[in-house]
Parts: C-alpha cells; sequence; structure tokens
C-alpha cells in the first residue's frame, strides 16, 4: 500500500502537458535487445522507435536477472487446469467501492524503473507464476493475458496456468498489451494501474492508446490490487543497512554535488527536482544500499530544493553514522510513503518542480500535476472574487512543472579521478581472481570432474569473495556451456543447467561489486580442441573488439557511429550479433547504467566524453551450438592526437578489464600485424599489472596465458 | 509567367493537411555540406535537422554550380552606392492592384527543385547581382537582403551592392529568411511568393513562421515579380531538343516502367501521380533532355493516370521520333504552362493525386488542395439542397491527396542490368580520356608550361569530349591547386584563378554525361615532391577510401553506418573533413541523386540495396594550404558472403571508377598489408580494364602508374 489514505481513486491531472506523451512506453512495448531479422531492415519497426530516453537495459542481459532469488511462493507451478484461485481474487476486487474497474495491467517494474527489484515487488510474476523478467499481465473479467519477448517464451509456456493466454511480443500479428485491452473491453472500459509502477510516460502512452477505444485509465493510489491478494505471504519490503560511499571512491562531496544541481536547477527555471532512479540518489548522497541483488542502491526518493533536501526512506535503514552524514549534507529524512504528500505541499507553495517523465512514475507527475491545477484553481476563484480575472493570463505566479531529462544521469555518467581510480583497481583485484578461477577450472576439467554451469558460478563468486572490498554480484552470472552460449540471456539454474562440458566452447560473463568499482567481463574459452570455423568466429569477435577498442573519434560521437566497427570482421563473412556493443557502468553502482550506449540502434544521440564508461563486448552466437562474447570495460580518455581538426578533442579508449584472452581460439592468420601486436601488448600489460597480485600456480597461470604470438 | 491568366493572387487553400507541414524547409535554411565545429556537437543543429528528405544536394559540390554559364547580364556588378533600379522597380510592383504585399522572397530555386537550373530562372541572381549557387533574396519596402552560407561570404560581399544586406547564414544569432521577414514586417504583412519555386513543404513552413507573427503568405500566381522587371534582357526558356534514351541503355521500356507505377498508385490508393523532378521524368520516360547544363533532362511535368500519361512540356523540343516514343508508350502531349488547369481538372473529376511535397511545388500542391475543397463545397451544396447532409461525412467519395515520397525516387536509384552496362562502359571511356589527361598535364608541368585551372579543365573537356557517346560534363569541372583544393566547392573562372603550381597538391574533380552513363572522379596529385604531413594525410585519406571500398554490410544498411570507415584513420590523429563521404549518382542522368547517401548526417534512413550507385569520397583540406580527395563510384553489389546470419543477404562495393591513384602520395609504412594488396590489385585491374582503349604514350603512362608498391 503507498500513501494516501482517503480517496483510492484519484481523477487525472485536468491539464495536459506535451512533455507527457513524447516518448514511447518502455515497458509496455517490451524492448528486447535482439532483432528479429536484419537491424536495418525496417526503421519503423518497434526496435527502432521503442528506444527508452534513458537506456536503462542496454546491450547483453538486458532484464535477464530479477529472478535472482526468486521466492518459493513465486516459483511453484499451479497444475495445469485447476482453477486459478489468485485470479478469482484479484477479479473480486474489481467491483469494490472506489475500485469499479473492468481491467488491471500489472508490469514487472518497481516504483523506480529499477532493473534489479525487490522480491516483494515482483508482482507480475506472482499473479501469473512467469518468472522471467520480462513481461506485462493483463486481467480483465474474463481474460488474462501475458506479454514476454522471444527469450522466454519456452519457459512462459511451462510456467503459465490454462487461465493465462501467452502474447508473444514481436511475433506478427500480437498486439501491444495496450492495443489489447483497448480491443477487448467493450466501449467505456476502466483501465486501472497502480501508478507508482509506470513511469509518467508510459502511463500516458497507455492512457492515450485505449483512450483512442473511448476507455479511461484510472490510476489506483491505495492500494496495489495483487498486494491485497498476496497478504501474508507476501515478503517484506527490503531492509538492507545503508551505507556511507567513503569520499575516496566517491571522489566529490554531496555539498558539492547539491550544489551543482541548484546551480542547474535555477538554470532550468525550476525551484526543486524530485528524483526517483535509485542509482541516481546513491550517486548524488554518496549512499550505498542494500535492497535488491547486484545493485547497491536503497529503495528512496530524494527531493532536492534551492534550501533543502529530503530524503524519503526507511528510517530504519539508516544508522546513526548515515544520519549524521546526512545531516552534515543538510538533508532530512522523511517516511519512504510520504511522497505523495510531500509533492503535494511542493505544488501548494509554489514550487517549480523539475521532473523527468521517462524515470518519474505516475504517481508522482500526476500528483503534482493536479496539485497544480487545484492551486491555479483556488487562485482562479480568488482572483475571480477580487475582480482581477484578466491579470491571470499574463502573470506567471504559481508552480509549473519542468519536464526534463534528469541532470543526475549525466553526471554521474562522467566519473571523477577518484571514481576511475576505483574502477581500476577494483579491475584488478577482480582480475586477480578471475584468474585463480580460470586456474581452478582448467584443472578440474583436466581432471575429469564433472561442474555444472551453477557450481563454475559459485565457485567463481567464492574466488572474488576473497578479494578486498567485495560486496556482490553485478548481475546474475551467465556460465553457459554448448549451445547454451547461444541464448544470449542464458541463466542457468539449479538443477536445471548443463555439465561445463570440456569438449565445447565455454562463455563466462560476469561481474562484481566492489567497494570501490563495478566489474563485467567476458570471456570464451575452449578446454579442448576448438573446430576451424569456432576459431574464425572467435577470432572475427576479437578483430571487432580490438577495432572498437582502437577507435579515435570527435568528441561528442554518439556510440551508434563506433558500432560497425566492432561487426565489421564478422560482416566480411556474412556474420553478425543481434545485440548492441556496449553499454554505460556505474562506478561502484549499477552495471547498467545510461545515457550514453554504443549500439546499431540509432536512437540514442548521447555523445561520448571524457570520463563515461562503457563496454565493449561483441558476440557472435550459433543456435543450438555455441556462443562468443569477448568484453572488457573502456575509459572513455582523450585522445592525445597530434591534431585536432576542427578545434575540437578526439576521444579514444583506456582498458580497465586484464584478463587473458584465450589464444588457444585465435587464428592467426586471419589477424593483421597491428591485430597481433594489438593482443600481445594487452596481455603484457594484462602480465605487468595483474602478476602483483598473485603468487604460485596462479601466477605462472597468468605467465602461460600472456604470452606474445608471432605472426609467421 | 505561369499560368492562370484570370486572378493573379490565389487564397491559399481553406483546408490545412497535416502533411505540408512536416520536413524542413530545404531552401530557406541553407543545407550547407559542411558543419561548423564536430559533426557530432550538437544534434539539435540545423545542420541535422535540415536534411532534406530527397538529399538533393549530398556530399561534395552541393550547389555549386548553377553559375555554370551565367549571362553577361546577371554578372555586371554595379558600382557600390548606385541606387538600385532594380529594387525600385520591384517595390513599385509590390502595391500594384492584385499584388498588394510588404515583402516578395526570391528564392533560387527553378519550378522542380533542380540542381542546375537555366539561366532565365535564376531571378535571385539577377535581383541581387549574387551568382553564388545559395541564396535566398528577401524584399521588403524598404530592405533588401541576401542570404548565403560561409561558402559564399567573400563572393557575396563583393557581388551586393550598398542596398542589399548580407545575411550570413549558419553565423551565431543569424536569423532564417522567414524569422527576419516575420520581425521586420510591421504585423498584418502580407509576405508574397512565386509559389512554383517552392516546395510545397517549404512554402508551408515559411507560412508557419509568418503567420507565428500574424503575418499572411500569398501566392502570386500569374506573375513573378522579378520576371517583371527582368523584361527583355531575360533568357528565353531553354528550347533544347529531347532525344529517346536508347533502350540498349535504359533497359526497361516505358510501358513496363508505367505498369509498375501504376501498381503502386493503386496500391497507395491514388489514381494519379504528379512528378516535376526532372530526372526522374527523364528516367521514367527513357528520354533525355538538353535544358540545362550538366543533367540531360528537359523542362517537364509528368502527370500518370490509372488509363493515359501527360507530359506537360514545349512540344518545340519533341521531335517526331521522340513523338512516336511517347505516342507508344500512350503519353499524350500538352503545353508546361496548362499544369495547372489540368491538376484542377483532376480534383474536379475526383482523382486522388500522390503528391510529394518535398518536390512537388507549392503551386501545384495547393491549386489540387482548392480544387479539392471547391469540390467538396459544391458537393456539400448540392447535398445540402437534398437534405442529405448526415451523409457527407461518412462517405469517401471526391477527391483526396495522396501525400507521399515519390515512389520513382527508389526505383530510379536500383539501377538495371543494362544501366550498370553503361555505367561500367562509359567509365571506362572515361577513365581513357583521363589517362590521356594527366599525361598530357604531367609532360606540360614538366616543360615548365603555366596553366591555370580553368585551361586544364578545358584541356580535360577536350579529351573527354573525344570520346565515344559523350554528352557534357556532368558537374563544373573542380580544378584546384594548392590552397584553392581547401576550398571544397571551389570553381575557377577565367581571369580569377589560379596557375597550377607544380610544387603544389592539385586536386581534380570533374565528370562526365555519356549517352550510357555519368562519371563522377577526384584524384589528387603533386607534380613535385610532397612534404612528408601531405603524404601521411594522403595515405589517411587512401585508407578511409579502401575501408570504405572494402566494407561489407547487411542488406538495408542506411549508408551513415558505413561513414565511419572512411574517417576513422584521419581520425586516428585528430583529423576529420567536413562533407558526406558519398551520393548516389544516376545512370546517364543527374550526378546527385538520392534517396541513399552515405554521409556523417544521420538523418537519412534510406538502406543500400543491390545494383545502387554511390560515390566513396573522403577528403581532407587544409585551410589556405592544400586540398586531398580521392573519389571512385561504386556499385552496391550482393556481397557472396560464406554465411548469411538472420538470413538476409550482405552487400559490398564493385568499382566502376579505373584511374590510378598517385603512388607517389602514398607513405606506405601506414599501410597494412591488405592495404597495399587493395591498391596493388586496384592498379592491376586498372590496367587490365583500361590499356586496350590506349595506345602510344598514354598506354605507356597507364602502365607507368599502375605498377605495384612492395610493403618492405
Amino acid at each position: 500500500m503507498h500513501s494516501l489514505p482517503s480517496q483510492a481513486i484519484r481523477p487525472l491531472s485536468l491539464s495536459s502537458s506535451s512533455s507527457f506523451s513524447s516518448s514511447s512506453s518502455l515497458y509496455l512495448r517490451f524492448i528486447s535487445s535482439t532483432f528479429p531479422v536484419s537491424p536495418y531492415f525496417n526503421p519503423q519497426s518497434p526496435v527502432f522507435t521503442a528506444i527508452s530516453r534513458r537506456l536503462r537495459r542496454s546491450t547483453i542481459r538486458s532484464c535477464s536477472s530479477i529472478t535472482a532469488k526468486p521466492s518459493s511462493e513465486i516459483r511453484r507451478t499451479r497444475p495445469k487446469d485447476e482453477p486459478d484461485s489468485k485470479l478469482r481474487a484479484l477479479r473480486d476486487l474489481f467491483s469494490k467501492p472506489n475500485i469499479g474497474i473492468d481491467a488491471y495491467v500489472i508490469p514487472s517494474q518497481d516504483a523506480h524503473q529499477s532493473e534489479f527489484i525487490a522480491e516483494c515487488y515482483m508482482r507480475r510474476a506472482y499473479i501469473s507464476g512467469f518468472t522471467g523478467s520480462a513481461g506485462t499481465a493483463v486481467v480483465t473479467k474474463d481474460k488474462a493475458a501475458l506479454w514476454t519477448d522471444g527469450r522466454y517464451f519456452l519457459q512462459a509456456e511451462k510456467q503459465l496456468n490454462s487461465s493465462w493466454t501467452l502474447m508473444r511480443a514481436g511475433n506478427h500479428g500480437v498486439p501491444t498489451p495496450s492495443e489489447w485491452v483497448a480491443d477487448i473491453l467493450a466501449p467505456g472500459g476502466v483501465v486501472g494501474i497502480d501508478p507508482f509502477l509506470f513511469s509518467a510516460d508510459a502511463a500516458e502512452d497507455l492512457k492515450e492508446t485505449i483512450s483512442r477505444k473511448n476507455h479511461k485509465l484510472v490510476y489506483l493510489y491505495d492500494y496495489n490490487l495483487v498486494d491485497e491478494i498476496w497478504k501474508e505471504s507476501r515478503p517484506n519490503p527490503p531492509k538492507g543497512p545503508i551505507r556511507v560511499h567513503d569520499l575516496r571512491y566517491g571522489g566529490l562531496d554531496v555539498a558539492s554535488k547539491l550544489a551543482s544541481l541548484r546551480s542547474e536547477l535555477g538554470e532550468a527555471g525550476s525551484s526543486a527536482i524530485i528524483i526517483s532512479m535509485l542509482d541516481e540518489i546513491a550517486w548524488l548522497l554518496n549512499l550505498r544500499g542494500n535492497d535488491v541483488p547486484n545493485s547497491p542502491v536503497m529503495y528512496a526518493y530524494l527531493l532536492v530544493e534551492i534550501d533543502g533536501a529530503k530524503l524519503f526512506v526507511d528510517n530504519c535503514k539508516v544508522a546513526p553514522e548515515v544520519m549524521d552524514h546526512l545531516k552534515t549534507a543538510g538533508i532530512e529524512l522523511r517516511p519512504y510513503d510520504s511522497i505523495i504528500s510531500e509533492i503535494e505541499n511542493l505544488a501548494d507553495k509554489g514550487a517549480n518542480l523539475w521532473l523527468d517523465t521517462s524515470s518519474i512514475n505516475a504517481a508522482i507527475a500526476n500528483a503534482y500535476r493536479s496539485a497544480c491545477d487545484k492551486y491555479f484553481i483556488r487562485l482562479g476563484n480568488k482572483r475571480k472574487g477580487k475582480g482581477k480575472t484578466s491579470e491571470t493570463s499574463n502573470s506567471q505566479v504559481g508552480p509549473t512543472g519542468v519536464y526534463k531529462s534528469s541532470p543526475i544521469s549525466m553526471a554521474k555518467a562522467i566519473k571523477n579521478h577518484a571514481e576511475l581510480e576505483g574502477m581500476r583497481n577494483s579491475h584488478l583485484r577482480d582480475a586477480a581472481a578471475l584468474a585463480q578461477f580460470w586456474l581452478w577450472l582448467e584443472q578440474e576439467i583436466l581432471n575429469g570432474v564433472k561442474l555444472t554451469e551453477v557450481e563454475v558460478a559459485d565457485k567463481l563468486l567464492e574466488f572474488r569473495k576473497k578479494q578486498d572490498g567485495f560486496v556482490d554480484t553485478s548481475f546474475d552470472t551467465i556460465s553457459a556451456s554448448g549451445a547454451n552460449g547461444a541464448i544470449i540471456h542464458y541463466k542457468p539454474e539449479p538443477g536445471d543447467c548443463s555439465v561445463v562440458d570440456a569438449n565445447k566452447l565455454f562463455l563466462l560473463d560476469s561481474g562484481a561489486q566492489y567497494v570501490d568499482g563495478t566489474t563485467d567481463i567476458t570471456r570464451t574459452v575452449h578446454f579442448g580442441e576448438p573446430t576451424t570455423h569456432q576459431k574464425e568466429c572467435f577470432t572475427r569477435v576479437l578483430q571487432g573488439h580490438i577495432a572498437l577498442d582502437q577507435a579515435v573519434f570527435p568528441q561528442h560521437t554518439p556510440g551508434f557511429v563506433l558500432d560497425a566497427f566492432a561487426r565489421s570482421s564478422l560482416w566480411k563473412v556474412g556474420l553478425d550479433y543481434r545485440h548492441g556493443t556496449g553499454h554505460g557502468v556505474g562506478a561502484a553502482l549499477n552495471v547498467h547504467e545510461g545515457p550514453q550506449s554504443i549500439s546499431f540502434r540509432f536512437g540514442n544521440m548521447t555523445g561520448l566524453q571524457n570520463g563515461m564508461i562503457v563496454s565493449n563486448e561483441p558476440g557472435y552466437y550459433e543456435d543450438y551450438s555455441f556462443g562468443i562474447r569477448i568484453e572488457n570495460l573502456l575509459i572513455v580518455r582523450d585522445a592525445d592526437t597530434p591534431n585536432h581538426f576542427g578545434g575540437i578533442g578526439y576521444l579514444g579508449f583506456e582498458k580497465l578489464t586484464f584478463v587473458p584472452i584465450q589464444t588457444k581460439l585465435v587464428d592467426i592468420t586471419l589477424l593483421s600485424v597491428a591485430e597481433v601486436n594489438w593482443l600481445n601488448d594487452y596481455h603484457s600489460q594484462v602480465w605487468e599489472k595483474v602478476s602483483p597480485l598473485l603468487e604460485g600456480s596462479a601466477r605462472q597461470w597468468l605467465w602461460n596465458n600472456t604470452r606474445p604470438l608471432a605472426k609467421t
């Protein structure tokens, strides 16, 4: 249950702002990071149009991981034909007083558009039984449908009972959830949503689509209907303790960050900003949380005004040390659930609130706009009373929303010196753990030990846990043997995964959260004899990796301009991969962040800038056979070019990741001299940087795996 | 004077279609093919937003050539302070009955959005005295202003007298012509235009901008005011004879082309299409004309209906042979000036007309819409009389405009077998002429003969004229010695050009029209000893040229994805060039055509397809010093890749141009083995293909200039 005890249904705002109807709905239309045929075939396709302004889910593993630790409650599958008691209970609520809806839309999101969410917010999984990360459920009085994309068709078929219809999003002729519900309801239908679970933009899209068929959208503020039937079995909201992110790693104190933000507020003509993205709050306040797997964030909202700031958070998470830290920065605490009433107060006192409608949920945005409307109605009445109506049109008094992208996103993306140092250091420790891990795995395989993909991933975690400052994984490890490697978002599950086959390619994509940095690395290896074809594919992926790594380009070049470099060698022989090449990475924060990306999707015009971090992860996947991916993280750095044509700076990359690339898989005859030199130089750096952190056989393993290749 | 004798001012259409307000105005905002700072710096800049849907003026020399043979009348410059009698005469017309305007906008265009236009249509040059190819003049009752872009600032300063204000388009704070006239007029101003000289989209943009300041736009159909004062001295409209384009070269007969077009008309729900782009008419009818320099086209409109077609053309250009050709295809002749009344007839008879508002002029589009409005008013009145008004809203009877891009553009861009063969053959003859030319030039320079840039260009024309099937140049030759090479749109003028300096780089960009094909080639050479820096720059341009030439990519990849390949080597040392890398080329037609392009401008999403032709012309330019460009034409061809990932075809390029690249300028130490092999292989093909067309010393020259380089 959220705030507002008095009134269950809140009318949508009277005014309508054009900035609310702009972007496509990320969550209703499903962004898949794969494309159906050619990435260039149909620029009008949803793949091209449904690009989030914020690109939360970029590149690989986009939305693959919220099933991290699903509760047994969610997991339980029902016999196919048992009447669905959850659906019945949900539908019973439709006709309750103050509700009165004909359909309820249940997305996968929490209230903060998070990639990894707490179990208690996995409502779509609870109601439908489908535990995949991406999906939207729509329940009407007599129908229940679940949308998911191609990655999850098989899983959804298994998990959904007969009361549910699986809607295969992306398949020809399959409508979106909004289109479907608009078509299926009798005219004048009422569609309900929990407005906390939709971005303002997504809710506006839904409203528009259904209004074309004369249906109405209502925001159910007080009750999440799924929570109402979930009841006691619903997990509690997370209460992990918050910690202060050391200034050694954060680099910039909270006061300085707030001062910059406030200066931006002034320039934009706003007096306050509401921030709901959890990583933005963590970054801005130099705090780290413990509420969700993989991302060191805490559930909270942050309201920054010119002369103060309020953090809306469950105060049981706030230890005295954190309280002091916040006080020093002039930040007051408020209950997490009081956000809506505070937003209304803001409007009442005439504040111009900055809202990024692509991330701020519809509950907040609508509460502000409704309160603004009320303000002006009051004002109008008062003025009318005084006979001054003619003046109102000209004078711009009273609260006005400033609808712009969050300024935190870019500030956070451009890392400062301390953040970069933390990233460098944590990557070396991570590399040491990986060297120990690979040595162990090779020996086990050599000794004929049968290890499952999950056992291998668990062992990797053990090695990482021994490293200083280890906090968590940064996403669910993709440990994939043979054909599993071709499933781009593969997640091995205990009891339902393969043994790592010594005679197949093994793809390992993993990462960790450390106190000082976040890692994300993919290596593909073969324990036996790779085929000629596998070597060619690996070598072409490597050539793409090298081409991007070595690119130099004018400042502010959008990432998609560089994407083709990573594909060029594969294209020469008619090969390609169906995902982007790079995503942004947080510094001891989310492993996927915006606003930049390197992708064949041309919608992201964010220019690359000095200090950003991106992944470089081309791949190649052969269905039912194998997958190859080579991923390093890179810092975007000023390139020391001898010229500066156009009077501008040029950029290049500095590598963060220092782990050997298996040379056994390289067909050296395909490489140019420059490419061989790149590989040898990289391995020489790996040795130089990582060997001091290793000893004994792991050090020997690193030595063996960093020896130069000679181009004959 | 155009058609319609009765009524000078025609009211704008009553209805307003959203499709008229979409695209940016190509001609009022000036597309320059250069960019001010970084191509990626500001995606909101006009460089990014003002991309024409049709990309007429792509890449190099965009609009540089309409001064081809300016009349002495246009050329004459006036003493600076002489009162401007033309302006006075023009302003006198403002208050005439049936005119009544406060400002008149005079663009550079003819009625067909042509790149090269006939002298009699060079009204902006006549009225302003400024003869550059790009510019817009706006004359009010007391002000006269001329907009042009950075290429022409110096020239405009020289040519404009003191009555004119030069508006430096693209400079900070300089308004567009529409903004300026909207600001400068007193409220309720009336702006007049000749509606034949604006695309419907451009006119709509102008109307929108000035209406924000409460001004009105009127279309002066009957009189072009500049023509009224130009009077007797105005050159006659061209009357060059039309010829039939041989089926050997055209490949597809008119009946087949019309059948395809009519099938598209049906699919689009239209019953007729009006075509005004001169190259589209020439292509569709297998005709070639002689009305403008460089492009083998004739002034005409073409109306294709389901059951007939009408060519609006001055019939003195139509010889009996051409008449027979047209009759065979079922095409009737109509006077050029009767287009508007025919369009009105079409609406009267209820035809659904397909109009591409990015190319169709506002006169035609508005005439059709006005006639449609009248049709429905009549219909409404009639029905009202019969008491049947309630039915009108539902029934879709009567004429309706179908506002879509021209289907001819893509059909023309994808060349058939005969067109490709013609292009291949004409390129070999062109290469033979160039070999003879380069031999001659090298000998002259060696002998110390002083030759101007124009003399060199003239001599090249002589060699080309001797080739079978030569028709014309395909654009004005850019013959540029030393620093002139850095002026991307340089056009040497007799009496005002440089001597070709034996000790400087010489850039030669030229092309020809043959009966079977169109050529466009740039080579850069040094007759003495290039500097190390020049060699490095040349080599990096060559590496870019090779990288694009060798690219393989999925079908339907938009050209801009490949653009970075051509810049990559320059970027590595902080260099770049401020123009696109490739434009489409017609087959024995316009040297610049759409819809595809290869450019850093991301707006053109047209996918490349088998059979298209593009130029490959990276460059590097150092202001006040030198310019380098290496340009070949390429055919987009299916690549015979061993794989077809995604179940799609992959594309590559086949070279059309076979002329040696000067190896003296190559720093071989910068080249990879693969790049050296490319160069040697290219030269071996040049020898093989072109040597049979040469004898004697020219053959020897070719031999000397196609010897392989060895990578030491």
